[in-house]
């Protein structure tokens, strides 16, 4: 049982898209991401997603509106909804989801990871 | 879908050691707590327990050792570890639980909840 800082395990990486894990607590994994850029338009068959901005501003499209989250600001994604992550400046994330849950959901593509731990 | 703002949930509250559901994933419920004083020692026998320092110190005393979790860190207390949560001045802590979490885990008293939403 060890306690973890973000800030620390955010300096341990710099790669985007490419969540790496810190936590797991039951059937869940938290992760942290770098993002910045476009992501793919993908959806998760089985996984709710929780993102929560810790730095910068994210965009998530969705078929039927945008929504931007702030640094403070959390987003819960509900199964089988498409949605398509926008960082035009660096973003900070942290990732609540199932460990089952791929980055890019139901599309397989170069970036697709489940997570590797940090 | 909504996106939440942490300050701004946290300003419906004032009651100490009373969570108050913010989200859900899966079978997961997103808490937020306010807690000052002294917490009873108790174990989860299901649920392990995401505490997430946002505002203040969390002293978190366990049989064989004491772990001190500031601003930007938490910890995952495993199900079944004892733990006694302290709080000198007002903190204010995200927790990521299953949703079947009680929070005085084992222990039954005036202050066993399941956690509203707000």
């Amino acid at each position: 049982m060890e306690k973890i800082n973000l800030e620390q395990k955010f300096s341990l990486f710099d790669d985007y898209w490419s969540p790496k894990i810190v936590g797991e607590l039951n059937d869940v994994h938290v992760k942290l991401a770098k993002l910045k850029g476009e992501f793919i338009w993908h959806h998760h068959e089985n996984e709710d997603e929780l993102f929560m901005v810790v730095k910068g501003n994210l965009l998530i499209k969705f078929r039927d509106q945008d929504i931007q989250l702030r640094e403070g600001e959390f987003l819960i994604v509900p199964k089988g909804i498409e949605h398509k992550p926008i960082a035009e400046e660096e973003v900070h994330l942290i990732l609540i989801e199932p460990k089952s849950t791929l980055n890019t959901g139901n599309v397989q593509d170069e970036r697709t990871t489940q997570g590797e731990w940090i």
